[in-house]
This record gives structure tokens, sequence and C-alpha cells, in this order.
């Protein structure tokens, strides 16, 4: 599957109206079952990669999401996780904060959940809402900055520091990934209908939901910035169509795999002694 | 006091050498007793600027201390900060790393550690232990970084992800300070051999102290290699005399005076409205 169209690398030229809601590449409806299978099959192969990771134990994967709601934030990390070994992967959701993370600075509550080496760590939401939400609801006060961090461009200034804080990370083995789930205004409609008419997803339905939704066209602007100012070679974004789920799910599962390939992780080799030790150690257990 | 003197905000020409450890500006011995009574006059004013701090909520002081063994560390903690309410003051230590932080990137047990606020925080060494003991031992490998985090210039990179570090922290109201204690070969010699020769201080003596002295040159070079690449406008380091306590502990006392002063924290005001509704619970109250 060609993830690379949905890649950000450099935003200065990028623009989320040029990126499609129902992209499905070559495939129609009628390809959801093998597309469904194409991510089994990926999936199968991140678990052996997640156990090469795991026995390397240097690198680790951070796999960001961002969405609206309803684009299947919950929905992708159990279709694309579930087959990975838990003992290896945590997934991290970021609500609104708590009055002691307010009192800190924004990455304090990040920073606690970034994956250990030879992990694959999930944020359901992340250090971007710092730049979504309080941006969209002009915030920056809420998180009782001083008025002296307020001056200038605080924007610019914050993606900035996130550009930093991921370089850091890269530059430290942890492999940024992130996930925007593009959903178009008419679907993210469709599905919380849905949420309000079929009783078992009651609980997944929020009134403010709908508060948000009226600000939707703010959020897409928030979204094309944040993509456009923090997408780099070491921590790239990818745009995905989020309208048709089978599809998300594939392209996300593919994502994950392709960051896996690339980061190449390999069964630790005993060093010569060492091995010659296991032989010595097989013999004295045969004998026991 | 002339503090100023021993502030480096741009590293770039400093030599180690050109500072002495056993300055003491225009004061003699016989000065001792008035150096101590300015300290103590020092931390009656930090007192109230920490009471501001705390109510005004919004700023924190990150104090950073890093020095040789024996070098007053934990003396200069003890006397400056002891005057402070513990309600607003967090002493944290980094020894040698966890296994767990170890499989962590290297500012994670260091991060969560960042005072929150309202508070002062004091790290009794630090993230610099990075490119101090790492580097003299040269132990990165240890870190479990993979070899492609490795490659070129390792020690320019991590300056530069403190200072990046070190400026998002500032950028978001955590003023950092970072001291040097600047002991002679000498004196630490002189309070080593009281360690082995007083009982109540045999407690801190370690072997491994004089193992780490033979590595003093090695020491000297990754401390001013560290000021060199890490003195910033926003985060400067003090190189402060260290070979007489009196004057040390009154230096540093002074250098968080400055800092908090420059800080200039303010009781909240209450907005008008709030301001009329005291009244109103006053004489609520006062009918009770």
């Amino acid at each position: 599957m060609k993830i690379q169209a949905f890649a950000i690398r450099d935003g200065k030229e990028f623009r989320l109206s040029n990126y499609s809601t129902d992209d499905t590449l070559h495939f129609s409806e009628s390809d959801e079952q093998a597309v469904e299978e194409e991510m089994r099959e990926n999936i199968t192969e991140i678990e052996k990669l997640q156990d090469r990771l795991y026995a390397e134990n240097r690198h680790a994967v951070l796999l960001v999401i961002q969405a609206m709601d309803a684009a299947g934030k919950d929905g992708t990390i159990k279709h694309v996780a579930s087959g990975l070994n838990p003992q290896g992967c945590q997934v991290s959701c970021f609500k609104a904060p708590s009055a002691t993370e307010i009192d800190h600075d924004f990455l304090w509550r990040i920073e606690r959940e970034v994956p250990q080496r030879g992990n694959i760590g999930i944020f359901n939401r992340s250090h971007y809402e710092e730049v979504l939400v309080v941006k969209v609801h002009d915030l920056p006060s809420k998180e009782m900055l001083p008025d002296d961090c307020l001056k200038g461009d605080f924007w610019e200034r914050r993606y900035r520091q996130i550009n930093d804080y991921e370089r850091y990370l890269y530059e430290n083995g942890i492999v940024p990934v992130k996930i925007f789930l593009h959903l178009s205004k008419k679907e993210q409609k469709k599905r919380i209908l849905a949420r309000i008419d079929d009783p078992e997803k009651n609980w997944k339905f929020s009134a403010s939901d709908l508060e948000e939704r009226k600000l939707w066209d703010k959020y897409q602007d928030a979204f094309e910035e944040m993509i456009q100012n923090t997408s780099t070679e070491y921590a790239p974004w990818y745009v995905v169509p989020a309208d048709k789920k089978w599809f998300a799910r594939a392209v996300v599962s593919e994502i994950l795999l392709d960051t896996l390939r690339k980061i190449d992780p390999k069964y630790p080799e005993l060093p010569k002694e060492q091995a010659e030790l296991l032989q010595h150690y097989r013999e004295t257990l045969a004998k026991d």
C-alpha cells in the first residue's frame, strides 16, 4: 500500500484542502475484505518485529494519533494494536489535564508516558492538544503561564518547542510517528448520530462533541497549521483519509509496519565467549 | 555581593583556569561572620519572595547544583534552603540511574522532578551527569542508545538537547539557574581526609570518591566543556569558588535571591467584582 502519498515531512506547502477524507487509493468498497486481510498480514509482521524490538531493547516507537471527535482514534488503536504483545506496548490517553498537570510545564505529563526502549507507545491524543483545543479555545492562560511567556508569537514558539522535543526523542532512539485521521464534517455527523441512536454506542456520546463540532473550521485551521509547522524528517505527520474506517485502519497498520521495518530491530547476538559458555551451560544442565 | 563576576551567560571564551577556587571577593577570613550574617539576611528575603512565588503560582525556579565530590553540594543546600517553606520547595538527588531510568531517554527522570509552578526546585546533581560522569567514563553505551544515535558528534548533540530543554523550561515559566561549586584538588583531599578521620563524617566517605579523584583532570575538562556549551542567557552557569564553605554558601544564597528578585512575583490581586464580594462574605460571616 502506497502510504508515502499521505506522509508530510516538510509542511511548508501543506494545505489540508488538498487532502481527501475519503480517498482509498486504488481500492473500492468491494475491496474492503481484501484490505482487511492485508491489515491482518501487516499485524502479523508487526508482531514479529515487535518481538525483535523488545529483545534488542534499543529503540522505541511513539505512535501519536490526533483527530476530531468520532474520527476513529479508539477503533484504530483497537484494531491495529490488538494483536500486539501488551508487554511491550502501552496506550496513553491524554484527556483534559488535571490540576497537578496544569501546574507543570505542558510536556510534564507527556514525558512520563514516553515508551521505554523496546516498546511501542501509542498516544491517544498527545502534546498536540496544546496547539489544538488550547488554541481553538484560546486557553494558554488556563495553563497558568506567566505573562512574559505569552509575549510575541506564542504559537510559533510552541511549535518549535514541540519540534525540539521530538528531535530529542528521535536522537535518543525513540522514533515518533504522527497520524492525523482526516474526517469529513458529513461523516462526523453520521457517526455522532449513531452514538445517539445506538444504545451500545451511547456511552461514547458527549454533548460537548456538538459544541466542538460548531468550531469545526477553527479546528481544521489548527490542524493545518499544526501539520505545516511540525512535520519533520524525524517525526513526520501522516494525513490518513478516515471516512472509510476499513481503509484508515489498514493505512495505520502499514505506517506502523513501515516504521518498524526502517528501525530494523535484530535479536541480540551473543559475544563469542558467551556463546561458547552457552554450550558449557547446556552440558551442565544435561547432566543434572 | 557582586555575584555577576561568577555568572557565565555565553561560554564560548570560558576557561576554568581563569576562575579561582578560593576567591572571596573583597572579604577575608576575618569577615566570615559578617558574610554569614549577610547570608541570613538573604535567606529572610528569599523566604518572603518564596511566599509570593507560591501565591502567584506562575513561575518556578530550578536551581541545579553540580560539583566534584566533597565540594559542598549537600552543605550548601542545607544552609541555603533550610529557612524555606518545604511546602513550595523540593530537593531532588540524582544518583546512578536505576534500570528503569536507563531504559528511558535521559531526561525522563529529570522532567518528572521539574518543580511545579510556585515552587523552588533544587537539583542535587542533574541531567548534567550525562555530560560529566557519563563522559569521563565513556558510558553512552550504558544508556542503551542504538548505534545510529552515537554517530557524529554525540556530545555536541547532547549539549544542544540540554540547551533546547532548558530554553523550553524557561519559555514555560520555569527559570533554570545552574551552580558549579568550583573546588581545588587540595581542598578536596582535606575534606575527604576529614570524612575518614571524623567518625561523624564516616558515613559520607565512599571508596569510589578516591577512584573518581584519580580522574580529576578529566572531570575538570568535562566541567569546562559543559560550561562552554551550556551557558545561556536563559540558563546561566555560576562558577562559585568553593574552597571556603562560608563564602560559597553566601554566594549561592545571593544567586537564588537575585533570581527571585528578577522574577519579581506578586500576590495576586483580586478582580474588582471579587474584591467587592469579599466585603459581602465578611459581613455574612460577622453576623454568624
